[in-house]
């Protein structure tokens, strides 16, 4: 017998008629043998209702009381599931995080999980029920209040929670039939990827993928724990990401190429004309750090002998440009540097795959697909399996057609199917 | 500095605009230099849509995730409210029953609290903190699970809480500005009552008087908790209910009749030819016991010397007919009666006054009363304090305002204010 944990999005749970269809999915489960934990993310749009009622009372409500409201989606939707499952004659129990024993530190609105200690889901497995519990929340190890888990939350959890039930595999249920070479809506021709590995994963995540949050695999990296992403709305097998996806591969050899990430959020950031010295590059990303702007790419170019002045440049998320802009102009007379430019369109393509590390043409036939689409790259930053460029905003769907066709990733024919939105 | 206990209900916080508006009244609580611990209610309409909710996945759903659910509503409304005090530049904390410390039983959708253990509402209130509980819910000993009280449950909450926490006073918003001798809809001559005593406003309760609930009521007389009823929309003085109503009272003689309370949700059963032998009432009203129904009203008929056989009435909430009816002809045989006889077209109307005691005429002057209103009388019961009558249904509005009058209740204008709907 299998310990199963399943984790349903909010689009999975969007309405009735999509919980009864995901009670079954669980019954079905249960009935082939399975222990079975299911973490649940609030129904649709539950979440930015709550949000919007937030705004009305307050501009900048307090974290503790923000995380109090939003926690109030996953218990609608983890009692209604219990519910539809005990109308299908199962015995099914909801917790929420706390109950769960998601233990978090007091960092309200993106807690870490400290600890897991799901002594009352080990109980209720054990006495052969369904264990339903709310995604995306905990409770403080030192307050005692309700946390959220922020970004990926959900998924988070799921992981977390099968890690500590040693559980064979956290399946995460999604509404696209697994992980793509490239977000179908781009390439239509993207493949499923049938496995995966959780470095080409993180790197998809953090390059753009959507499908799968950062943290959520490295947690699984860590506890090397299987992560199966599939569709609820089918059966079909979805995307393995584990540790050596090739042990059970009947491929001869592994993809150079295992997809093409891409990312819009992104804005660039130049500083122009920083006087060449030792130590103002360190001063404006210390500036940087100090309002907790997390920086992406970073490239300095070659000092003007004339002037002794250079220019860097650096991508962030976009929504911290007017934040990174008003710390940077504090300092700019202590540094000296000239002025500050803001560039929101430009888009990040990324290439990863683990095959690249004994393939070392892989950047030439990239940058003469891109060149051969025309389009110009403005930046480069590359790890030991990923390579990425920065372009313009609009020029990025064709980047990532050009780069995914080099690569001989087409497939003969569209498998991509994409059912509905996007849960948390 | 008092410790001041308010409960605000459902049609008080019933959108963003209701919340901010009760958000200042705290405030002000507050800043008048008294410690405030508030109670809140779901918004609105909240309940009703996630019981629809429930009904949709489930025509049946289990007591433990009914509760679970319903206890989403309290949760939303008292972080908006927390936030709406914050935004005001005070601090606020709320809490879910089961951090507010209220223990109940495992009686799932209508637990009882069997103690209340308000640590960390006192902690918060010694850090100067306007506490926010949700009303309604708690959790059970045994169990460890999230339960809800029922019918009454957030006045409950409140006295409990201000029982625990020796408040000053509880303080019950609501949609009107007190508790008035007759239904302001049906008597528009209705007069406030300025204190009652916990007896009569028992007594109200139990009659149909729907401000505050029998339960609250009598936790409060157990306590000798003073409750204030009062406008959420005023800042009138509204009704104190109270121990000994008169001693601060500037009347020479307390009034003989407080208040007319009437009740439509009530309906007769009469059980027709039941053999007069000793131990058939006994046997009739066992049965409607262990079916768990609660019976009001009993009149049994004079037994007719011919055929040694008498008639039964009983009275019980009209909700309740059906199980009723079905668990008495399952004994039918057994007990040998003709037939059943189900009334749903009656109400009941009461006088409640602790000056009935030492004035014996009241009754006469009641009857008398509806005599001349053409009102007729179909059962009787009367207690210390109280006359109920069980008159046709559409003769209530009728009884009620004869004996209005003649006690000479009616004001000489009309006091009362109906400004919105009702909470839970």
């Amino acid at each position: 017998m299998a310990l199963v944990v399943q984790k349903y999005g909010g689009s999975s749970v969007a309405d009735a008629s999509c919980i009864k269809r995901v009670a079954q999915r669980i019954v079905a489960t249960k009935k082939a043998g399975n222990d079975v934990v299911v973490v649940v993310s609030a129904m649709g749009d539950t979440t930015d209702e709550l949000l919007d009622l937030a705004q009305q009372v307050s501009p900048l409500p307090p974290g503790r009381e923000l995380d109090m409201l939003l926690t109030a989606g996953e218990r609608i939707s983890m009692a209604l599931l219990a519910m539809a499952i005990a109308n299908l004659g199962h015995e099914a129990r909801s917790f929420t995080g706390s109950q769960a024993g998601v233990i978090t530190d007091s960092t309200h609105g993106k807690a870490r999980i400290i600890d897991v200690t799901p002594g009352r889901l080990r109980e209720a497995v054990d006495l052969g029920h369904i264990a339903i519990v709310a995604g995306f929340q905990g409770v403080s190890q030192n307050t005692k209040d309700i946390t959220t888990l922020g970004r990926g939350g959900s998924d988070t959890t799921a992981v977390a929670l099968a890690a500590a039930l040693e559980a064979d595999v956290c399946e995460i249920y999604t509404d696209v039939d697994g992980v793509f070479t490239a977000d179908p809506r781009v390439v239509p021709a993207a493949r499923k990827i049938d496995r995966i590995s959780y470095e080409e994963m993180m790197e998809m995540a953090a390059c753009g993928s959507k499908i799968l949050h950062l943290r959520c695999v490295e947690y699984a990296r860590r506890f090397d724990l299987p992560i199966h992403v599939r569709s609820s709305f089918s059966t079909k097998e979805g995307t393995w990401v584990v540790s050596d996806p090739d042990s059970e591969g009947t491929e001869m050899e592994q993809p150079i190429i295992s997809g093409v990430a891409h990312d819009r959020s992104e804005a660039k950031i130049t500083v122009v004309g920083v006087p060449d010295k030792v130590g103002e590059a360190a001063t404006i990303f210390k500036t940087l750090a100090d309002a907790e702007i997390n920086i992406d790419m970073i490239v300095q170019n070659v000092s003007a002998a004339a002037t002794g002045r250079t220019d860097i440049s650096f991508t962030l998320p976009t929504s911290d440009g007017p934040t990174a802009l008003s710390a940077l102009k504090k300092v700019q007379d202590r540094i000296g540097f000239e002025s500050l430019q803001f560039d929101d369109q430009i888009g990040k393509v990324s290439l990863i795959g683990a095959g690249m590390r004994s393939h070392p043409g892989v950047t030439a036939t990239f940058f003469a697909a891109l060149a051969d689409a025309g389009v110009n790259i403005e930046m480069i930053s590359t790890s030991e399996i990923r390579i990425s460029v920065i372009v313009g905003q609009d020029e990025v769907d064709a980047a990532v057609s050009a780069a995914h066709r080099a690569f001989d990733l087409d497939a003969d024919q569209v498998e991509a199917v994409v059912y509905g939105g996007t849960g948390r």
